[in-house]
């Protein structure tokens, strides 16, 4: 990250520049100018430059690029000019000068001083390419030539929507990878016998496979939503400019800018039907946040269930054993935590939490305009970007070395009073409660208290009790009720 | 709303009945039995019986024909209890009983309450059919008969989606009744010339037909959203059981259910390809009570843009009138306030707390269930409806009684600083900058001061501010800076 | 509860009332007026009418005869209209005419609807007591008269603090149960060793007396933040009126009405120092909502514990048994749910997601008043309420009931890893962890272990691992590591 | 901040550690070790090291040292090891060595890996001091030594205690700015009269300093909350050790190590009665969140209504002009936005998401333990930092240099219909009503109404009308309704 106190970090030359309030010393070397530099000053809020979520930055490049084209395209933009803006951004988007883009992620403004601080870059850099030196703006100036046909409020959320998209395409590559290690567990323990249970409390048998295959269709679901929402964020407002309208831009300019972004970013964007709604809505951006938040909800289910499945090493249920991966304590000498999904669990109360910041935020817009959508941006690619990771260290730091306590769990199933419910549909609900009491209190097995009383022979209480039937995956054919 | 305390409802004769922890009286003219009285005692929570929620009763009933149907087909349950169950549920179904349905909204056991309740009653009403009294389980058996086949596990979370349905089609109704109230002042507005506003502040003009005609697409937007929540929440797990393993039913059994469910409902169901993982999961709720929350945020915006655009009557905004439908104040004679829109601003918080609390019930799900199900199905439906009312009441009593104060609001764009962004083009950033400030400081109009200094004759610049060319509707076909 | 349709639920006579819209036909027999009604059909939202909060009825007829009162003290209401008024909040007070509150808890309007409808029932009930007909207004008026130096805004908001300083004394004897049930249980299970958790994993030992004992302690400090908080809300805002002017009151009446309202209700009211700013400020409300939140996230915390322990009964932790309530499963026999502590924890997550309503209302007042007062008194009762519901069927139904399985849990101590902590200070961390690693992969016991490597002999060991020196009850006195 | 990957920061020598999982390189250069380097491996979440929050660090190096100092006071540190590690410590405190505690902010394990990050460090410093090499753990070891008498659980928490302590005194600074700057701007605008607003229609008049002493005296409020939490968080839990049974401390230690401890941070610091309690208790944290959620939500509406008073320039309610920051937009020329007031109200909402974030985290804690404590820090910390700038920012860059439009604010209250309230006592509701009418149809004001009915002569009115009765503020001596 970069340091944000621009004014701090120069001590030698400096240009003059100048906007509505007055002239300012900008450093020479410096690529942003006096708008970005007032933005500093105005917002040293998290010190955390918006460079950190280098999607954005590269996406601003393919923004202004796509618009240098599409101006030049429709005559409103010199094509020498347009040439320079454009290799400025192709040199940011392989990752050049993302230390200029200085302004705080949390900003006011409606990211105003974000805009300013991309036109401002990409104007000094194209300045350089056109020979001239950086502040000659009577050459090339940030907002009437950069800034061309644009407005902050048509800028910053497309690009948000398309680093957000790229952002997504990772977050889904961890969860496909996540998934898969659940499949893979899900495979290795498909013949371990283990008590389900509903309510913390013993229910009746299934497999650890079984257990494990549910959060992998878990994943699977979480995967076509995510997938989902990314597809309603390619709805884009180039063109809308200020409010919608398109005032200042070419007729043919909304048709074009898309068309030179889509190719830009591989992205088939689309253009929204009404710009104006466009403009001020932060629907998709609360419906991804959601989704981001289902997400958590499911992760952090399975991370309480993980530790909880590994609990012991002694006093637990030890069913599981999760790969130790650092000593867990300072005091207590061997002792090994779950800390892999313990941290997945706090990320997913952050991003739950950021669901609701994202929803004040989007609530609080008015009128023509949303004008917290810095807060909106910050919170939604610390939920993407976290879980991305979240995703990737559960599966490769915690699932993968994953291995079960086989005979433990198949002892549990045997002395499980659960197994009564297997005998419901045969000697009723209200005799299998007396068997289920009478186990519980003389600690006898269901099977031999059954056998006892001669409700059913042994041949009978077998095949009831064959794993196929008890954990339904095979017993689809054949009728344990025949 | 029926009376919660069963007990103290009955003066007169009882009748016995059991269960695991002994006997207990139940009134004789009581369709429920010992389940519902003990969950009656367990439970004085919310004092909101189930029967509040008749969408719920009516899909229990649903869910329980269609399992008598499922079992009677299968051979596991006798023709006429199956008859006689199915005769019960018709009559529920079509309102009768609701009034048996007395449990608690918030309930502990994963709606076992719920679902016992059910069980009991449709047991006692088909006793009465097959010529018996109530509480003669001996004949049909509320657990053994009524609940064949069956766990509260897939019985109460199919019955929430079966409900939700049937709720959200009303919400997905009284939506479109207010995206047409917003068209219909769209059309009639369309010619009244505005200034748009970002960040509060002047910007540029624009009509109020399209200020309206972006509040009816935001409507349709999440019209979409929650038709397409509502086609993910047709996902049963009727045939899981207890855990998903469908213990206790027979093979066949949950591909008869949900065709006959189907049929009865009306409803395209369709049966998790893993029950396991459908039984425990709760991402549907959470997937649907976020959509809510997005329709939340938005109608809260647009009241809050009401409120905003009505203020006055002298003091305000005083764009527009909202319709008077209460006197305003208990001390300020003549007072009108914007009653309809802040009570659609407190569903909006509602639902967004609601979203909350569904989200925590979600994470808190253990293993193979959900078992604080009962506040999501209680969050989920209370937002559906205040939703649903809202909508409606805010079309019918607010939107189309809306008019229009066109001669301020022409007046406010004459006089508008703005009108110099259109010059933005022609003459550049730093000159219009200029023009801006000398505006505001003099009180002079930005026409005037053009024209004075020669930078534009009348000509152009009446060319420049025809309206058309202003808020964008007529400029796609002629640029404005030619 | 009532019926919220006033105008269906009358078939015969009606009296003629008029408002700024019109004349209306308002039955006979009711004691509210034109105003109750309008607000019926304007906010049929919830149907729960105002009344399911006999507090905030019994408040509302606290402040308007403190009203009276100080209007009669100070000359500007004639005594028999001021004697009339305070006789039928007398009656209100007892308990009267509560079904004539009937308008929406949810309704727009900042409170005004609530207000209006007890000025009107206290209006045509002291009109009665003068010898006048129901809507006789000339004789007595709902406004002139009952509502006579007061508004909307400063009568609903002291009512609501007086209701929940009422609603908060119960909420606080519920506590008070609650904490002596787990106090009684620390000191029955003061001997009983057990381990202790962190993260899940065996810890080391400590007393089942120290686990109750901290629930104990965390309703203390629950109990003290919450009297805490209700000390706050008795600064009320009479005397204010619209805005915080006083407009229309007289110069004494402030204090006047303080002193008559503290002597009818019994608290020690505070009038705010600056009425303005008590007007518009929903800060007490957010406060103490923000310590009800707290209560709950520790209840929830203690009820997710208690099904911790109580997991079983033979594949889980069974260390304690909580009583059973009612039968647990309808396909399960025998099975017995922690039904009682799961239904804590969504009433937990009900006044959490409460919170987050209760913040966006705060957080939308705007300038001189919050319009959104009904939603926040609605889900603060809602959250006192059931949170008093909570800790008193918690205490009653569960935590007297609960016994500890002490065989198994000295078993776990005797068999744990974590002794190897206590040794830490005598033989370090190092080779305390190997211990613990040898004793995890041999399955011995760590005693064993270390007294066959004759680190320690049998007497040192015998000294260390005694219960008082483990559990640090008596260890205060002698040093483990002398 | 310091670049998390201490691996790839090394190119030259290393030495080697051990841990239970075995044996790892570690940079020579680096204080920190190897649970350190695991845990940056394992926690490569956010980026944000805990170096971020240097309050942290320095407090965790405070409670080094005093547990050194009670260690050595003790007997079971040699002098010798306490002296160096406690000037080790003093280094710290100074600023020193920050750049190595580098594990992330958020991460798994209830803090140990911060507690361990410590450890390291302030044992290799010291070990430097006498004399021997980073990593020579024989003469001074991390764990045996530096965390002698503690766990991570009651290390970790009473670091973040400590650090918030600070943390918040800094909070406490910057509200009273902001409550200063207010309340000089309640003193400059005291005599500027204008229209009162309820539900954002114009009410009855008052002064511009009222509106702003508001403000004021809502931060008065605030800051009397907040100071009363940081008041709470002054109680620790040293010498629980694991789980608060004191387990290898002395039984002198926890009085010991809190008298040093306080006299290191010149805090009255006090050890908890309930060690256990307070060893497994996050309420405190959530407590603390909730007050600074409290201040966020009246700030957002403070900041709220600047902005909408400062809406225009021409076409908004123009009461008031903020002070110019930075250019308002990238495509209207001369626009000034409300940027200070729109960054505070962003902070406001992460703030309240923040505090889900915490109460989730909290909630989440099970049994002895709450292992989510890192995202608990995160999330107060960024709160309290955030919300300090905020208020310094908003003071410093908006309140001071606020302006008031006088003329037009005059004019609002002459042409209101609002002032009909003030003949309501003298004329009735009903008449003042119809009055109020009649002025919005005909566009009469209300005074000249009035005189012309001949409802009150001149005099009267004038009398009535002089700004000290409207407005309250001397009308306390004289009754207007004499």
């Amino acid at each position: 990250m970069t340091a944000l106190d621009p004014s701090r970090s120069e001590t030698g030359a400096t240009r003059l520049e100048h906007d509505l309030i007055g002239d300012r010393a900008v450093p020479a070397s410096a690529y942003w100018g006096v708008h970005t530099l007032r933005a500093c000053e105005n917002f040293a809020i998290s010190r955390i430059p918006i460079s950190t979520y280098p999607d954005l930055v590269v996406a601003l490049a393919c923004v202004k690029q796509a618009a240098a084209r599409a101006n030049s395209d429709l005559g409103v933009l010199a094509a020498d000019k347009a040439k320079a803006i454009s290799d400025a951004c192709d040199e940011i988007r392989t990752g050049q000068f993302h230390d200029q883009f200085v302004v705080d992620v949390i900003q006011g403004g409606a990211g105003t001083s974000t805009n300013m601080n991309a036109n401002e870059v990409i104007a000094n850099r194209a300045l350089e390419k056109l020979g001239h030196q950086r502040g000659e703006y009577a050459y090339l100036h940030p907002l009437e030539d950069v800034n061309r046909s644009q407005s902050t409020n048509d800028v910053y959320p497309t690009a948000i929507k398309v680093a957000a998209y790229f952002a997504i395409g990772r977050l889904l590559d961890s969860m496909t990878v996540l998934r898969q290690a659940f499949a893979d567990k899900a495979d290795e323990f498909a013949d371990v016998l283990k008590m389900g249970r509903t309510q913390l409390q013993d229910a009746v048998p299934m497999t650890l496979g079984q257990e494990f295959a549910t959060y992998a269709v878990m994943l699977s679901e979480d995967i076509d939503r995510v997938a989902e929402a990314r597809t309603l964020i390619r709805e884009i407002n180039l063109g809308a400019t200020a409010i919608g309208t398109g005032i200042t831009a070419p007729p043919e300019y909304a048709r074009r800018v898309r068309d030179h972004l889509a190719a830009a970013t591989g992205i088939d964007l689309v253009t929204a039907a009404d710009l104006v709604e466009a403009t001020q809505d932060a629907g998709a951006f609360v419906q991804l946040s959601g989704v981001l938040k289902r997400v958590s909800v499911k992760l952090s289910k399975i991370c309480n269930d993980l530790r909880l499945l590994s609990s012991g090493p002694r006093a637990g249920l030890t069913e599981i054993s999760l790969p130790p991966v650092q000593a867990g304590s300072s005091i207590m000498p061997g002792k090994v935590n779950p800390v892999i999904p313990e941290v997945v669990n706090q990320i997913a109360y952050e991003v739950i939490g950021n669901d609701v910041t994202i929803s004040l935020a989007a609530e609080g817009g008015q009128l023509q305009l949303n004008a917290f959508e810095p807060i909106i941006m910050h919170s939604l690619f610390q939920s993407i970007e976290h879980l991305a990771v979240a995703c990737q260290t559960l599966a490769d730091r915690c699932i993968c070395g994953i291995s079960a306590n086989r005979e433990h769990l198949r002892r549990t199933v045997e002395y499980s009073i659960g197994l009564v419910t297997v005998l419901n549909p045969i000697l009723g609900y209200d005799v299998a409660t007396r068997i289920a009491q009478q186990a519980l209190e003389s600690g006898e097995s269901v099977y031999d208290l059954v056998l006892r009383h001669g409700q059913l022979d042994r041949h009978q209480l077998d095949d009831l009790l064959r794993p196929e039937n008890l954990t339904g995956q095979s017993s689809r054919s054949t009728s344990p009720v025949a």
